[in-house]
């Protein structure tokens, strides 16, 4: 961590003082040298990803003092912007902080995911994995609230679990570490088969999902977490036979795909939001200084939903 | 191999006397227990699929002794048939047996998995593994002579190999036995990387396309002969992590579920053919007796093209 000078502003230029910060599973994989879909985060460069902020200082005609923005604010507590890379936030919207989850990428994605490649139809059954968190929390609703799905989670603790069925309306949701043999719990929660797939997890526990899915399943591979702090690729199940034997279409979605989609999307989520058909599932760690700590807990899956961290 | 009288025919029946009969690899997986796409084949049933013959004796007014006709005939010399079971073929088809390759199920599905997966665009480069059997030889040259693409195929001996560059017009092919490391001679043959893999025959050869696929790259999934002799599923490569990468779409076809279209889709391939635009490739064995062998070689891959066997 390092303390420096907030430099001038230059005309045009925005100064955002940042109040809450995302950590997200995908910044992982910036990490390493070896392609991604984004480019590495190099040494020396400000670490980290979206933020909102308000605006303490602004030489834009654009944005007033005091006024809330989302943007790609780095993991610091002051950023400069020009304006065309700041989003201002809807103030009927509450709470801000889901420009960070559930309007910002995790919602998007979800929303994306289950509409392009998913496809839901009413009554058919869903499953997502990495359940309670940003992405899946937001998968689970819009296909339970919004297209009528039979949704069940796959996560990591009981608590977690509850929380799905009881707060966020989920048929059913599975402990996957209580629950050794996911393939049958797979078979108790999904008795008329897997219909679509919410990947945001991989590993083992895609391979007894895709032991258990329907003709003609559609699987939306968005994450990979359970593979992102392996040393090196280890091997699994084999899934092309399945894909065959069920003329199965899986397709890896990226936000980045849809850039010129986002406002529309954003729009309709609110509005969800705003409606009450949709929940905010936020976890808060206090303080820049532990938002190293917040972004490990990711990985071991101490959050519940979107992990924020306020400054 | 059982002898029985041949039954007199009732009315509408038609008796077709075998002349080529097709040996594929599904079959193998119809001889399990598990389920599979089609119904396992029973202790005491006809074995066996698709096969032309001539009509020998008919009480159908729709056929003619003499006429060539397509059918399930099963591995057997002769058989009786309702008409609406059977397909005329074309005169004009040379030769006839093209109605078990290219115009029959292996065409066809090489068809439908360029036409409504791949989507192959002029110049994109598309691999195809079992490159020389009977739907790999038939993707192959309908990507590169109709579609102009750049084609490779992956096969398992130099003679294939060779057979695919000079006599199908492929822009290379690899012989997977001989060149250990498969990804550096896809890399070598797909110096613009892989924009669409049709693959026939999964593990290894599967896990190293996977590595070096495009962006946005189209797989499709037709068949996976080097698992179908497996005792066991066998551990292999995660590819889910590819698929994200790349926001690959991946999808299993099978010949079934295009059966609205396949009429329309051997019109046109069979235009293809009287062109001269593509070309049978067969390997054919001689008798009955020997059936079972020419089977089994499917899966040593000695076969070129599709394996027939002449009765």
């Amino acid at each position: 961590m390092e303390k420096v000078e907030v430099p001038a502003l230059s005309d045009g230029e925005v100064l955002v003082k940042s109040t809450y910060l995302s950590v997200d599973p995908y910044m992982r994989n910036l990490m390493r040298r070896s392609k991604s879909y984004m480019d590495s985060y190099q040494i020396g460069e400000i670490f980290g990803g979206a933020g909102i902020g308000k605006v303490v200082e602004s030489r834009s005609s654009g944005y007033q003092t005091g006024e809330m923005v989302w943007g790609i604010l780095g993991w610091q507590e002051y950023s400069i912007h020009r304006t065309g890379q700041l989003l201002k936030i809807d103030p009927d919207i509450q709470p801000a902080t889901a420009y960070l989850g559930l309007l910002g990428t995790p919602g998007l994605i979800a929303y994306f995911g289950l509409a392009d490649v998913c496809k839901p139809r009413e009554g058919k059954t869903l499953v997502v994995s990495s359940g309670a968190g940003a992405v899946g929390s937001a998968v689970g609703q819009i296909a339970k609230h919004i297209y009528g799905c039979h949704v069940v989670g796959i996560t990591g603790s009981d608590e977690k679990a509850h929380y799905l069925t009881a707060e966020l309306g989920f048929d059913a949701a599975i402990n996957y570490r209580l629950d050794q043999n996911l393939r049958i719990e797979l078979m108790k929660t999904c008795p008329n088969g897997i219909d679509m797939y919410f990947d945001n997890a991989g590993g083992d526990i895609s391979d007894a999902v895709f032991g258990h899915i329907n003709d003609h399943a559609r699987v939306a591979v968005c994450g990979q977490i359970a593979l992102y702090n392996l040393a090196r690729p280890e091997a699994g199940s084999r899934i092309l036979p399945s894909i065959l034997l069920h003329r199965a279409m899986v397709k890896g979605i990226l936000i980045a795909d849809y850039e010129d989609q986002l406002a529309e999307a954003r729009q309709v989520l609110g509005q969800w939001l705003k409606e009450g058909q949709l929940k905010c599932t936020e976890t808060i760690t206090d303080g820049l200084e532990n938002i190293t700590g917040a972004f490990i807990n990711l990985f071991s899956g101490t959050n519940l939903g979107k992990q924020l961290v306020r400054i």
